[in-house]
């Protein structure tokens, strides 16, 4: 985890960051503040954006991150390198949003499907704070069992 | 609910279907032989698609259903009024799939942004079997909460 | 689904209900002013409570409903015939809160363990509105998929 | 994480891995061989046990270690210091389970409860593999986000 300016940033990243930016407009959320955009970039270099969808029942609520991936997905790119965040943050500290859990669990496939480490990237909404970081280091010692049988890819 | 005939279906209905078909191609599931493909209409005429993405942890699986709207709406287009379903039923009797309870309680959003009730088409993956229905025959009592404050939309 | 009077639900039933509204003392919610109780019954007239436990990534929350019935399971019941949901309802129109879509799937597989549909009894929390109603009204009809492979019960 | 031998495991937490262990044989799973148990420990001394319970719809399982809290939270006691999972890991390599995404997110509410790091204690299902860690091992940087408000705690 370190954190970078965003002139630091290499092109790609700024363009997947700003992808990421961009898909915020589209967040859904009629009940609370929190919005999130975010963009995955696969391995042939397409990007590809998600925008959070919120739910009456919260717990249906989800987020940006896993929006992104499955849309590279169902287009048929599921190699993915990189990933950007960014977060409306208005009623936080100004700090760039981690994902939470159930994203960090849906991403643990990306690294098995790439073969590399997700790079991510998580911005505040005013860019004045970027991290870089891998989702190796947010989820260090992932799950490790077994969704009924040993899986044959 | 009812039983219709492929040659019944209206063109664009064939049209949404086959975009759900196509969408059963990029399913990820390297862990069990459940695949879904899905594909939603907006008000405008646009077609989504999505593709069902398993975990290795299965709560965190995330179905068709959810995929292709979250597409639609990362793309600016959330006022969906059909929806198409087809599922890889191997290992099934031949019945077209309904949607889990999680899928529903996230498409519930959909009628309150299009002000219409969501058509729902399901087929089995030979196309003999298709159902018409609708969300409110799905959930007819849906969850009435309050996610925190009241929806300012 | 019928509208019922307190003193109208037979003593089991109101003992249920009484559960539910003790249960509702210990939900959890810093974040916002939803909380719900619940109860279930067990074939042998054991009776679990359920408190609701929210979460900062509000994906995480987990209902009442399923609290209860998680209780009840681990405590070896899992036959369970009735369900009674009592919400404090403080930010809505004092209508008697609705199972979300993630605890109709949930409860789904209570049924094919007790072989009888669920009764279920929703109370607001001045107990001047009560529904009673069952699993197959409120999801009638039910995701049929595979979950991997053909159940072995 | 470090490995421990189970004779090195002070008695209260020989006795909590006893109540996950025993936790174990209540799991419902008639989809797949993936079973969980998991006891907590309030900070008052009392251990409450928690089951898995699996679903049709994959996506609604829920984990033994949410199960563990809600039990003990639904009873009163939410100050959670210690978690202890078991496994039947007959499908994988022996190694003792980490949890899955969700319970992290799910569990990261009790650090802010208890003012305390959750430990947590893992066996697989010989105890001829355990190791001990702590919650902000397992989520480093858990999402820091709003849940539509600031937390009132």
């Amino acid at each position: 985890m370190i954190a970078v300016k965003l002139s630091k940033l290499r092109p790609l990243e700024k363009k997947l960051l700003k992808a990421a930016e961009s898909a915020l407009k589209n967040a859904y959320n009629p009940y609370t503040r929190t919005t999130v955009g975010a963009a995955v970039l696969s391995k042939e270099g397409k990007i590809f954006k998600g925008s959070s969808f919120a739910n009456q029942s919260s717990g249906s609520n989800v987020c940006a991150e896993r929006a992104a991936v499955l849309n590279a997905n169902t287009n048929g790119f599921r190699k993915i390198e990189k990933l950007a965040i960014f977060e409306n943050d208005s009623v936080k500290g100004g700090e760039p949003a981690m994902p939470c859990g159930i994203c960090l669990q849906f991403l643990e496939e990306l690294p098995k499907i790439s073969g590399k480490d997700l790079e991510i990237i998580t911005s505040n909404d005013s860019k004045t704070r970027i991290f870089k970081t891998k989702l190796s280091e947010l989820l260090p010692f992932p799950y490790n069992g077994s969704n009924g049988k040993k899986a044959k890819r």
